[in-house]
């Protein structure tokens, strides 16, 4: 009694309809891959396939640990950027500086990328500290010179052991924030002029850099589920000479996207072939629960190209102001670079990390604040669901806690920026991650805060925002 | 019975004659001024004006709050440089690189110039630490955008009250450490291939940012005791385009000179007739204890010139690696620059030294400091008196923990520096204090350490090392 199509396929058809039909209400977990394996009499195995069916159809959405839910097909994912063929000087940092330097009170901050403070361990944090002032004793008052402090980058390799990376400590660099990681690695790789390729849309803190040191941005198609296209920059290296990549294959800022392992091993064979270094930012690296794919491509660099960079400061410690680079065979001048920036770091705070890391106390904290990320987008995406205008795109990223909404193309991000801020409510809007004048009916959202009833009215009123401004046009 | 000449003279000429006929040991304390106003029959005012009369000679040296001392006439001072008048490019910076990123391990620290710990404050530094982390709470683990946080700034502007500099703290913008500080400096006033007058010798952290930055150095012929020659940067300025002085009007770096007040005022009238911004490099600033010169140039910049640049790491927290930067008419430059090196910093170490400086911990500290630093210098510049070769001459400063000494001009300081770091003794060789390649047979030494038995022994130990040098040539 069985039809042509595999088991597998006809569940996910069973499914498919039973959602069409509104069995299940957007957002709702549909039944588990065990529940669906008694009831059909299937395996596991089997069961999974039907439901990654559904996935890769976008019908469902797999949230770690916690099952598939039904997508809400009124709010679709953004579509991958087309952006310009040409390199083009960053222009763009002028928004960031008026962003950045004249802020308000904000009450609600879905502006920066930065976790609940209240999310941290802080107690743990303080008491790091203290023990590392007693056990450093006057070496805490003296300078950390260049690489930094032995225990710290030991600690830095053998965590990268777990997914694979096998850079040793002598290939570490501890640096102010993973903003100097970046910066060192652009400095050693380019000179002014250079091309960059970049994601699109991209970190604007990655773009400030370009901008003050005059290389320009070769924006690469990405994305929201996939990341970078390396099909494009595949296509790109072989028209012009490129200076460097610059990406984050790992929950991407803004899209959240992932690259898939094999993507990443492919992106890496196709810079070495090109002999072009890449530098990998990984600072939300940390929050990959989707199994199978957290490994950065620093795992996949057998030729020391790939430039690593990651701080503490998206998933433990902001406050502290510390991030490292692994620069392959770039560490000597990375280190030439560090010292005649910085001349030397802090040794308490070095010191305080290693001792966070290597006693377990990290891993501790991921796994709380993990679930705390989860459910901080799941509300805020069913929100946005129900407040924005119609025609609202947004991304549903697996990992991280950031979200990139697509609004009406009537719709301008500065503008919604600008009257959210006059209600307490900070946005990233879409400019910012453009080296020029793009995404500017976009908005990025942290989703890394406490969904409290008030923030919940925060997205509400964003909403309502990004509706006026949205009818205004029509009018 | 009164000769011709002013009372005062004649005293200071019976004193002359006492010294020059031996009845003081070099080094010995003379008389105090209360004593020859006694046993003379004048006013304390003539006693003192006599007094200086020698130390202008250069007989007696002045100590702050101590008295006046016979100056040794074996080692004379080192005399005012000579440098090129052309500006040249840096590429000095080769020689900071290889002793700083190669350094086995140093017993005796007279290399970089950082005090002893065990001088610092280390217990109530961490006090302050965990006072602010409680003070904080929550916000402890944000970052601290840029200018950084308000407490911190107003403490560092009303302390600069102290001293005549009227900046609030709209002015100041909070760095990671003064080279920071120096860079925005440099970053706002100057574009590659321009011209900066420095000091010679100068601070060789400001001749790496020239290098990094692809500057220009025009050195300026500096005097051990007053500092910069103004006559001699009125003629660069008036001969070639100069667009920044970087100066340390207090304690310079290396030669320990502090400008006369009216001199610092020369400079910043001078600057201001032909519009040239001065980068003011203040970190040993707190360390001037002659009476009446403390003030730095900001104090008179009534044209937002003056870039004013200072950090704690040279009197109090080196391992805070904080600094800011008042920086007059530059000050939306400056903010914008460190916004894009550095996006923020950490509001722990600002609360934390903001409580520190709002207490007055600092300024108790800063005296017992202060004694220490005194006799360090004292008992070092003895030890080189005695056991370095005939032929050498070293700075006396009044301020500071730094001694510039000049060897006999067959010794070659880098070779002076290899043989002392194999016996565990670091020293500043003079290569690294000039653009390319002076100041060969000079080193600078860092006396900001306890004069223990050990230490005076490493002393005789370099001296031995440059007087076999010296004799080897002669050979």
């Amino acid at each position: 009694m069985r039809s042509r199509m595999p088991l597998y396929r006809s569940i996910a058809a069973r499914l498919r309809a039973a959602i069409e039909q509104g069995a299940y209400v957007p957002g709702q977990k549909v039944s588990s891959a065990r529940k669906i394996a008694q009831r059909e009499g299937v395996s596991l195995t089997t069961a999974v396939d039907a439901l990654r069916v559904l996935e890769s159809e976008g019908l469902l959405l797999a949230r770690p640990r916690s099952g598939f839910f039904v997508v809400d097909k009124r709010a679709p994912e953004p579509v991958p950027s087309r952006p310009s063929k040409y390199p083009q000087f960053v222009t763009s940092a002028a928004i960031a500086r008026s962003i950045f330097l004249t802020r308000p009170d904000i009450i609600f901050p879905l502006g920066a990328a930065l976790p609940d403070p209240a999310w941290l361990p802080l107690r743990d944090l303080q008491r790091a500290l203290t023990a590392a002032g007693r056990r450093l004793g006057p070496a805490a008052q003296t300078y950390s010179m260049p690489p930094g402090r032995a225990d710290l980058r030991r600690q830095i390799s053998a965590r990268a052991v777990n997914w694979g990376a096998t850079f040793g400590p002598d290939e570490v660099v501890i640096t102010s924030g993973e903003t100097q990681a970046m910066r060192l690695a652009l400095k050693v790789t380019c000179k002014a002029g250079d091309v960059v390729a970049v994601e699109s849309p991209t970190y604007f803190g990655a773009l400030m850099l370009l901008e003050t040191l005059g290389l320009r941005a070769l924006e690469i198609p990405t994305d929201p589920r996939t990341g970078l296209s390396i099909d494009a920059l595949e296509r790109a290296l072989t028209t012009r000479k490129i200076a460097a990549v610059l990406a984050s294959p790992n929950v991407q800022n803004p899209l959240g996207a992932s690259m898939p392992l094999n993507q990443k091993k492919r992106l890496v064979t196709l810079l070495q072939t090109h002999q072009v270094p890449l530098i990998e930012d990984d600072v939300y690296g940390d929050l990959v629960s989707q199994p199978g794919i957290r490994a950065g491509c620093k795992a996949f660099d057998t030729d020391g190209l790939v430039l690593y960079c990651s701080s503490a400061s998206k998933t433990l410690a902001p406050g502290w102001r510390i991030g490292w680079i692994a620069a392959g065979r770039y560490v000597d001048a990375v280190l030439r670079a560090r010292l005649e920036e910085s001349l030397a770091g802090s040794p308490l705070i070095e010191a305080a990390l290693a001792d966070f890391l290597s006693s377990g106390d990290y891993e501790r904290h991921l796994r709380r604040f993990q679930s705390r990320v989860e459910g901080g987008i799941r509300a805020i995406a069913a929100r946005i669901e129900d407040s924005f205008p119609a025609g609202t795109r947004f991304s549903r990223p697996a990992n991280g806690y950031l979200l990139w909404v697509e609004l009406p193309k009537s719709v301008d991000a500065l503008e919604v920026h600008r009257q959210a801020l006059g209600v307490g409510i900070g946005i990233s809007p879409g400019p910012l991650f453009s080296p020029q004048t793009g995404f500017q009916h976009h908005l990025r959202l942290n989703c890394a805060n406490e969904p409290s009833a008030g923030l919940l009215q925060a997205i509400d009123r964003l909403g309502a925002i990004c509706a006026s401004l949205a009818e205004a046009v029509h009018r």
